[in-house]
């Protein structure tokens, strides 16, 4: 049986959710919705969707769903996330799931009132690379890990000699009003990968700088996040000048154990140094499409549906990777350092 | 008229200072003392200095001196600049100062009680590239700074595939058993570094590893200095493995402006990328020997002695590098953010 998708939102990122879409296994998106009729006609038009809404409530109302992908700018999630619980349909759910930790309470707790599946669409997750990294690590070839530095720098938060054409003001122009920026929208990939990797984290301290004169939010960020054994520093930037535009290998930077080190960033994404394996490239695709991580995600995401299985980046995993980005702001405007909360009991 | 000079401590870093004294005009080692007279001895042989004394007690009753240069590791810096303060000598004291920061408001309470002068040889201050790199965030070249990062990594903590002969055993063995390392030894040069170039900091968040079983103190270190206007973020290791041992050049790195950013580590040390002047390699010597500096920090303070004038690092600047050093410590311990202290009135 075909499960039917309706999809919230459609913007520049909506094109690689129906590229992905169009792949799955028996699914099939049957309507689209936006507040931007025009834009919601077009995109349709594009990938032979049916019919088209101008809002989920209508698209609810009208069409015999069995799931939504929402994927609107984030102060839209909660509202939408909160209809869709009402109507009893499983949501598939954009990172970040939220901008202020309480809406990502009431949102799962809405779910879990109504028995709803909630699964937050943290595509890295489903990286070849960063499932590679995992391997790595549980096969002990670096012993120990003891620290971890990710680093991403791209000079997109304002025209630049290099990149005249900034991506983020022409692509992702909703995010130059958000006054949460580049570690809810950016680094929150990062900060999953080190939970998937490391486990979870006790503490977070956090510097931001908001650089850029076009943008409102935080363009550049250092977080030292803690965990029982080690700790990691992830830091990205929007803002600085004279960086060569990297690949798009997820980051630079390091994994250090004790017998051995995991470098981000070569030429084909990582190498390891290992003293007992010497120096070697781990095998993975080495350069997958940012789709194809949309694809595995909302694969999986079906998958569960189907199986009744839980999902990797259900709302209890995800919560400990929102409440990290975002108690990075407490940290960075109190100058402290915050303990991560955890989600209370209820959520589904 | 000569300055004789009485040098204390013999161990592998006194080669580099009595290297340094010789080309200083008008100065003159007259004296070497070391709890190691066999030691004492074989450094006087080796540099021609007349005479040596298993004691800085000793030497002091026995010659007319007119400063002392202190260099033993630094849980004896105490005890030496009290007894050299009481017989009213002029100090040079090996950074860092002191181990903690009552011991260092102490020695200078006492220097400035017995009206005794005392610098701190930091000697990383007179390093070209430092003054190079002030002189380009003077210019504006790379307009307001708004982030810095400065990263050093050594291999030597413990034999590895690439480097079996740990330098830090074998030649800096008291090292060894010190519990404050990497912050208090090494990174307080960056630390140093960073003070020269963006000014007074205001609080301190370290996180700190002891990784090699063969040290008791912190080897690989990061701390996030917070600046009024600005944060930087410094990273030292000795416990890597894997990592290419770098050139000498003090560290990798970047200090990003809102016009260009400083890349630090390339081949000749430094790079700057700017929106006015392109990209270019600011003019310095490429590449002095680590004597070069000492030699520079003890002209210093012989041209200081001789003119009255104050030390580049006296007690009242490295005060203030030393607190960030110390409480980055206490940082670490408590998993808190530590405001730097000023040295109260008081220090000469």
């Amino acid at each position: 049986m075909t499960i039917k998708i309706g999809l919230v939102g459609c913007g520049f990122i909506s094109r690689s959710h129906l590229r992905g879409w169009r792949r799955v296994p028996d699914a099939e998106v049957v309507a689209v919705s936006d507040v931007d009729l025009a834009r919601a006609r077009e995109r349709a038009a594009e990938f032979d969707v049916p019919r088209v809404y101008g809002s989920l409530q209508e698209m609810l109302q009208a069409e015999a769903l069995d799931a939504i992908d929402v994927l609107t700018p984030p102060p839209g999630h909660k509202e939408l996330v909160l209809i869709a619980a009402v109507y009893g349909k499983p949501i598939l759910c954009q990172k970040p799931l939220a901008l202020e930790l309480s809406d990502a309470e009431e949102m799962i707790a809405a779910c879990h009132r109504h028995g709803v599946r909630l699964m937050v669409n943290e595509n890295t997750r489903w990286d070849p690379l960063v499932q590679a990294l995992r391997s790595e690590i549980a096969g002990g070839t670096i012993g120990t890990p003891f620290y971890a530095r990710f680093d991403s720098r791209y000079p997109i938060a304002w025209p630049t000699t290099e990149y005249p054409n900034s991506f983020l003001l022409n692509k992702h122009r909703f995010l130059t009003n958000q006054t949460r920026l580049i570690i809810s929208e950016k680094m929150i990939h990062f900060i999953d990968v080190a939970r998937f990797l490391f486990g979870d984290a006790e503490t977070v301290y956090a510097q931001t700088q908001n650089v850029s004169p076009l943008l409102r939010g935080d363009d550049l960020a250092t977080l030292v996040i803690k965990f029982p054994q080690m700790f990691i520093v992830v830091e990205s930037s929007w803002c600085s000048k004279g960086y060569i535009r990297p690949s798009r290998r997820f980051v630079s930077g390091a994994i250090e154990g004790t017998e051995g080190t995991i470098f981000l960033g070569g030429q084909r994404g990582v190498t390891v140094v290992s003293d007992q394996r010497g120096t070697y490239v781990p095998a993975f695709d080495p350069d997958p499409q940012e789709e194809e991580t949309f694809y595995r995600a909302q694969a999986h995401f079906v998958e569960c549906l189907r199986t009744g299985a839980p999902f990797e980046t259900g709302p209890e995993d995800n919560y400990k990777t929102l409440a990290i980005a975002l108690k990075a702001y407490e940290s960075a405007a109190s100058n402290q350092v915050v303990a991560i909360p955890r989600l209370d009991a209820g959520g589904s």
